[in-house]
């Protein structure tokens, strides 16, 4: 590549340019995935759109009393077709999707699926889990007794030969996968590769999709890649009951006080009606109005999106142009260049992301743990890095990048001394 | 008892009271323990506290963003004085306790408890459930794959020396227990009944109290029974972590859009947030801090419950004087008298809870199915109904218990004749 004292001198500028962001004694963190305060403000008008006298729905339902498991249909209907789901086929739940996740994962071990009553936790369970990936999911799963199979991402989605291998194996339940603008590649699943998973034989007859849709709505760009179908693409290859989608507004309206969605196939959508009954009493109605209220319609919320991708979308341009400025010339890492969601993700040269998330901490900078994108928290090339620049200002998201750019160029040049 | 004409004068007269009351074609529904839409009107300037300029915490949280398993600490300090627990050992959740409820019994069928790590579920799992009880107990349960094992509840709580004996069977992971105006009696455990729960010997080293205190703010009377400190009671005996504390604020704000709370032992409210903090993002915190501007502190609390039972403790007594004035003369049932909560228990003779249930409905009173108070809907006995008369008003609820006195009467007499 270079010649050694080449290096060396480009190790020295790289060790001097580090030193100097360190010096500047910030406080920066760029790890979590969570809307900023000026997107929050976005949604103020939602807290006061039920009052006191004003708490039954259009159909006449009193949003204060007990019942109703499957949420309020006015709102599914105006969420189904961004969903691209029947409202028939859709639920609206409490504040997470997690929830719903949660829950569907515990009644399939508990008592089987609408396609096969036989409890999943019988025997042993495992879930495929492209990677990288979003790492709730990987926490999740391992928490409830699912063994965690790596396949590989690229950039049209999921290597299916791969996940056809592995679902060989009865014990093979089903596959995470965030289809639209993946945590944390950005990535968009393609039509062709979503029918594959559609069409994908596998052993178990409840092979399932857990097709966590959690960044459907969010464009950065307005030229942006629209939702799948994958309800009829499943129905079409003959497997109905294969997706599980979930989705919530927690990055819509609030973080942690917004409405979550589960949607499936007609039998799937009884079963999870059914179960949720015995261990529910059904969701914050209130709060599913204030939305409906907010919101009015499909076109509201779209616009309504609009107003999030103002604010964020500078900060990912903030964060591309500091890689390509500072990492561009060099053939030091590459990364991705997300149409929507919440994250980039930098690949570094193997072997080297722990001490780029290391450096970076020493210097106020703070990331995400390297590996935390893997099952088990170990990515075998150490070289992944996920970049979350929705949370902080403008500015500081431009002096972290910077400063990650720092420390990639550090540990690069490292590894390269070290040969 | 009385003569056989005697008996047929008064079958007939019964029979005629019947018929008479079926005649008005009324429609009453006296099933479910829901607030009355005026007593959902009593919270009705909670909805308002929480504008879009206003929306942080005393201590500085953003209450539209992720984090805080455990909850405000502000809402945690009113409401841990209130149910005698430390607001350290407290943790305020989502809309519903039975959601607390799942995910507890959840973790310790996948984990072990704070107690033991030995999981629940690799065996056999069984349940002590006082009967009468709470059926949603009883499904919830029963969905986890717990065998249910009765015992009897007197007027002091349940039979502890029943519940050690079905303790010697190390599978007998704990009980159910509402403490305070049970679910269905209304009765309240004595401090000395409560003693002895938590001294009991058990075979199970994580023997827990499902203590679900649904009731534990709700008065009926100025006088009242006070709660009682299950936690010190515990930690006295030498079980700190046996008692697992259930709350919520469903029938003293909105039903399904309130508050629920969590308390134990030290270690095992540290093993629920770590479990919490891998299946959920943690509660809706802008509703939580609406719950605490409504309120400001405990007396408010307790301000706003003499309010509902101004409004709920006329319907108790109009059941009470209808059941009194219709049955009382006779030997024909039995009831309770609750100082709290929101049902009474009608005892009839035995055999017969079945056809008064029957004869109701088709009278136009519908009542909670006979056997719903018992697992797998099973009473021995048939002799247990639950009145729930808070939902309804008072004129309807007036009605219903004269419907009722007028099917006890008939059922009662019809088993006397065959009898």
């Amino acid at each position: 590549m270079s010649s050694l004292s080449d290096l060396q001198s480009r190790l020295d500028e790289a060790s001097a340019a580090y030193e100097e962001f360190a010096s500047r004694g910030l406080k920066l963190d760029i790890t979590r995935g969570k809307p900023a305060p000026a997107q929050l403000d976005l949604a103020a008008d939602l807290l006061t759109t039920v009052s006191g006298d004003d708490v039954f729905t259009p159909s006449g339902v009193d949003t204060r009393n007990y019942g109703g498991a499957e949420g309020l249909i006015e709102l599914r209907e105006i969420f189904a077709p961004l969903l691209k789901v029947p409202a028939a086929q859709l639920l609206a739940g409490g504040n997470a999707s997690l929830t719903f996740m949660t829950q569907a994962l515990t009644f399939a071990l508990l008592h089987g699926t609408a396609v096969d009553d036989r409890p999943w936790g019988l025997g042993p369970h495992k879930l495929l889990c492209p990677v990288p990936g979003y790492d709730r999911h990987f926490t999740l799963a391992e928490s409830l007794g699912f063994e965690l199979l790596s396949i590989p991402m690229d950039d049209e989605g999921p290597d299916v030969a791969a996940a056809q291998r592995l679902a060989e194996d009865p014990a093979v339940k089903g596959m995470w996968i965030v289809p639209m603008y993946s945590n944390p590649t950005g990535i968009t699943i393609t039509d062709r590769r979503a029918r594959e998973l559609a069409q994908m034989p596998a052993a178990a007859p409840d092979f399932t999709l857990l097709w966590d849709n959690a960044y459907a709505l969010h464009h950065l760009r307005e030229d942006h890649p629209d939702n799948l179908d994958i309800l009829s693409l499943c129905a079409e290859a003959g497997h109905p009951e294969r997706a599980w989608i979930f989705a919530s507004t927690s990055k819509v309206t609030h973080a942690g006080a917004g409405v979550s969605f589960f949607a499936g196939g007609p039998a799937t959508v009884d079963w999870m009606t059914a179960n949720l009954g015995k261990v529910s009493i059904g969701p914050d109605k209130i709060n599913q109005l204030r939305h409906l209220r907010f919101f009015t319609d499909s076109a509201g919320v779209e616009a309504h999106m609009r107003k999030h991708a103002e604010i964020i979308a500078p900060k990912f341009d903030a964060v591309l142009t500091a890689l390509d400025e500072g990492l561009g010339s060099d053939d030091l890492a590459s990364w991705t260049s997300p149409e929507g969601g919440y994250f980039i993700t930098l690949t570094t040269m193997d072997g080297i992301a722990d001490r780029v998330v290391k450096l970076a901490a020493e210097a106020g900078v703070k990331l995400t743990p390297a590996g935390a994108t893997h099952p088990y928290g170990l990515d075998p090339n150490n070289s992944i890095i996920r970049i979350a620049p929705t949370m902080p200002t403008l500015d500081e998201v431009e002096l972290a990048a910077q400063g990650l750019v720092a420390c990639v160029r550090l540990a690069s040049f490292e590894k390269l001394m070290a040969g």
